[in-house]
């Protein structure tokens, strides 16, 4: 299992954690996802790395900015 | 036509928004919606008045509190 992280920044509130979550769940190989609107925090959990950019472009179709790290 | 305002506590984006409206429109004779997350005013247009406690109880639903005013 690999993780990778992630943190973004516009979201305020559950709705926008579940916009989050709903985008990046359609990437390919996601396991599991926690994202926090309190930390910015979005930890992608995946069997083989997922790509990083795949992940930031999820985040931005959701409507908020992500940066890997 | 007549407008009946709200304050409402809570909301912190358009998700949010959306949310109240949803409720909110369910109400019999509502005919407009404006709700800002920014300021917290929902206003409410409808040919008849509405029961301000359906109001209340929709925003409720929708996860927030209103008061009247």
């Amino acid at each position: 299992m690999t993780t990778m992280e992630f943190q973004v920044t516009g979201m305020t509130c559950g709705h926008c954690e579940m916009s989050v979550r709903e985008e990046v769940a359609k990437i390919a190989g996601v396991e599991s996802i926690d994202v926090s609107a309190a930390t910015g925090r979005l930890t992608i959990a995946s069997a083989a790395p997922v790509d990083a950019d795949a992940v930031i472009a999820a985040v931005d179709e959701a409507g908020y900015q992500a940066v890997r790290g």
